[in-house]
């Protein structure tokens, strides 16, 4: 077994899991796990994504954020198309290890396949501010970003666009 | 259609989707859409999990985090047991509205079930640091909190573990 293949250990017990010090991942039956990517700069979450195996392996071996594209169904290497990529200043793992929070410095600030700096860019209102501005129910999305880092067309020219309706 | 029944649009087009104001999520196969939790102060990922339908609309009419127990199977309102409630500040969503990024004040100061602040409390070391510290490909998380903010055993009592092996 070389340092190439970080080795998971079985899991054997709720304690061990949550309280031990095994890398023991919980990938579900299609294989991914849950992954969440901040800037860890200003805490700003970036995307979420998935990793099967391998794309976990990677991250840790090379420090660069893999993931798992459900979209293509391939191992997807963040930013081999765009230049965007993500070093992993921090890789965390949750109390019943089936998410992963990667704490990136990402190079040209965006990780957006859309062009902004992050995947979340508009929010809707919650509780009283809800209340003011619904109409039967109906709200509309607000903008916190306005500002396209890239342009998708150039970086990605005619590539599909990974949004599946 | 009253105030309290949140109307979702159907997803129509990448365009509506990506770079509309239409509230269009899009729910999972088994009906969920993932959501990404934070510290609205500090940033930190506090907890990953999932909400239904049911759950978005309850979060966005209360602005209190209202999720979907998979390991239980029911609508979960975050706190109801523990009291650690999650008050959110900014609700957003991503780019194709598949994930839901929450911003929230946490009574308690914790989100974890094991009793710490964040489910986020070891960490995997990567590239250089990785190859420093594997034998064989072997490598053991690290701690970055090991102050238990609650008892997990006077809080939840003999309410069964929702970690799944």
């Amino acid at each position: 077994m070389s340092a190439d293949h970080v080795r998971f250990q079985a899991r054997k017990s709720i304690e061990q899991v949550e309280e031990g010090n095994d890398l023991a991942p919980k990938f579900d039956e299609r294989g991914l796990i849950t992954v969440v990517t901040t800037d860890a700069d200003s805490g700003e979450v970036l995307m979420q994504g998935y990793m099967n195996a391998e794309a976990l392996q990677l991250s840790i071996t090379t420090g660069e954020a893999h993931y798992y594209s459900r979209s293509r169904q391939v191992l997807w290497h963040k930013g081999a198309t765009s230049g965007l990529k993500q070093t992993i200043r921090e890789l965390l793992i949750d109390d019943d290890q089936d998410c992963i929070w990667l704490r990136v410095d990402v190079a040209g600030g965006a990780s957006c396949h859309v062009g902004y700096r992050s995947c979340f860019y508009r929010k809707i209102p919650v509780a009283a501010d809800y209340e003011s501005k619904q109409s039967e129910g109906h709200i509309e999305l607000e903008w916190t970003d306005t500002t396209k880092v890239f342009d998708p067309e150039e970086v990605y020219g005619d590539a599909p666009n990974p949004t599946i309706l």
